[in-house]
């Protein structure tokens, strides 16, 4: 078992920290925000033992996850997990500290928000167990945010890819680096709710295998066999958008605009470049909002200047909508569908993104949810 | 047995019909084309025959190809492959015609080049096969073009969305097309050489598993968890780039341009649009350059009008690199990398487009080769 803080824990903490200082030192913020965890696996391993369930707290280190050194935000390198399968051999549960490691120059580090989901599916692998199963506030995942979209369904399976596409255009649960984890080292997953016993997501190689004869889209693949296969429609009102405006169009301006952004842990989204005509370019790009600042603090203090770029444009109010599935590269339809259903709502794009098995649009953030709802419908998707 | 029509029968079949009609009707054209296919089974179960192995021909209508009535460029609905499992029962090698099937109007459609990849993957899925062998005259999947990186390796594995996005960005073989059938039914792939017997490349779910543990992707996997595992680097010198100039930033205008250049078959591949700050925008996007006439004079004969559009920039000069793997969500230094490579080099960055999986640059064709090479080494791809 990988568990996290306990409800609003971590924000405190971090609010303690802010009340002592502007910029605590990533060491010590680390060793107070893993103390939320410690506390979480020590409870409830004394609410198994009230149980007599024989279970023994581990702190990410005891875990044995080895991590960079980047605090705050360290990334796994290894997992050496002795006690764990110890324990396990004992007949005694693990409870393990979500989020924490032990870095290379021996100090105690914080995987970042959302970091446990990340935790459980890396010692699943690392154990070479059969499943990790990720225990969320909603039952699985869905067609659409249900909040959104009343008529979305919950799909009883689901491809790596698939998922890693939603989760990357704004599907929340479960986190993205969970998932790339997963995906990148096949660890098959079942997202399901902490609150009910009934059957969630499963996270696998082959969707269509796992899902019963009944399915819906067993009975499409049988009767259209090259049809694109949609499977869902996912939003994000999270990021902003920035503009670079009128850029000298020659080498190196997304080398200095893009490592500046990176090395100040910027995580830059949706990239689009195109010429214009006259030597220049422009460059949009989405970011966190709560990264805004940062990104915009790093283009005036310097990068502008560096790139000779006339102005920068930033928009807080967009909302990103997505159609995820296969196929679509072959059937030019999906892309003007989807640009159709949004016109025929009187819903603008600002921005266009594509991949294998996706597209995405930018929009204002106040017709997002009207755009996920009318693409849901427009793609047959509602259940 | 899945053939398609001997060397360049196809384009000998275009031609007689180009010296008698300049738009010949698409029932005839399918007939004719189809005849390549006719011929090559019928040799071939001729040739086994002559080894003392029992083979039967079958054209895709025998084999079951049910299509849509979209001629020269039909899909396929679905597969009833009773005759072929009838022959596989009795121990006949049934010999199947590529890239043909029957419409749901009774006529002979074909499936448009490189179309019997599609129809081996598709058959293969009905008949349940446990894998199909697609033989090319390449002997796997590399991590780039050997022909333009002589460091490249040969893969032992690849997963279907990895496979799915270096098609998409370029890697020749196999057909997109057919990669997107295996995709979305999860057909195991072996793409091996027609010449000699070494093992191809497996496309497979679980490609890290189906490597050996000598294999380096397996070693840096266990040393560095989360880190971004670049497996590949394609390009693509067949595309135009297409920039449509100052049109109003308003609902409706990516429907119409997208829907007029899908109804005349235009693939679009990559799309970006980003704003400009007096209310109009630019919309790029990539076409075959086979497509380039047909979608300028889409866009000349009404479109353009009807957008309010001020200019059409047509560009043939361009390549696009692209970097495939997974991981660099999470990672904004994969794209800095790229970005800083292609500038070190003095290689001129003309539009970006970006996925969980993929990071795209369109660059000068001339530079195309070279921006292939210099990310090839710094990403460690060198063999």
């Amino acid at each position: 078992m990988v568990i996290s803080a306990m409800g609003k824990e971590t924000d405190q903490l971090l609010r303690l920290a802010g009340r002592i200082s502007s910029a605590p030192p990533g060491r010590e913020m680390d060793m107070l925000i893993t103390a939320g965890e410690r506390k979480a696996v020590a409870l409830m391993c004394m609410a198994l033992a009230e149980m007599g369930v024989p279970a023994h707290s581990f702190t990410g280190s005891q875990a044995g996850f080895l991590t960079d050194t980047n605090h705050e935000n360290a990334k796994i390198l290894e997992i050496r997990p002795e006690r764990i399968r110890q324990a396990l051999s004992e007949g005694i549960v693990p409870v393990v500290a979500g989020s924490q490691g032990v870095s290379t120059d021996r100090n105690v580090t914080f995987l970042g928000r959302g970091g446990s989901d990340t935790t459980a599916v890396a010692l699943a692998h690392a154990l070479g167990a059969e499943m990790c199963e990720l225990y969320t506030d909603v039952s699985g995942v869905f067609s659409a945010d249900p909040r959104v979209v009343p008529s979305a369904t919950k799909m009883s399976s689901i491809s790596f890819d698939e998922l890693l596409e939603m989760t990357a255009t704004g599907c929340p649960k479960p986190a993205m680096r969970s998932v790339e984890v997963a995906h990148n080292h096949r660890v098959p997953l079942h997202i399901r709710s902490a609150f009910t016993w009934e059957p969630g997501t499963l996270v696998v190689e082959d969707p269509l295998a796992a899902e019963t004869a009944t399915n819906a889209a067993q009975s499409q693949q049988e009767s259209d066999m090259e049809r694109p296969i949609i499977r869902a429609v996912t939003h994000d009102q999270s990021e902003s958008k920035v503009t670079v405006v009128d850029v000298p169009d020659k080498p190196g301006v997304s080398a200095v605009l893009f490592r500046a952004l990176a090395d100040e842990g910027v995580n830059v989204d949706m990239i689009v470049q195109n010429v214009s005509e006259e030597g220049c370019t422009d460059i949009s790009f989405t970011v966190p909002t709560e990264d805004l600042g940062r990104a915009e603090a790093v283009l005036r203090d310097g990068v502008m200047d560096r790139l000779g770029a006339r102005s920068m444009l930033a928009d807080e109010s967009i909302g990103k909508v997505s159609v995820i599935g296969a196929g679509m590269k072959s059937n030019p339809g999906v892309a003007a569908t989807m640009f159709e259903t949004l016109a025929d709502n009187h819903i603008n794009i600002e921005m266009i993104s594509t991949s294998a098995i996706r597209i995405s649009c930018v929009v204002h953030t106040d017709k997002t949810e009207e755009a996920v709802q009318h693409l849901h419908t427009a793609f047959g998707l509602d259940g």
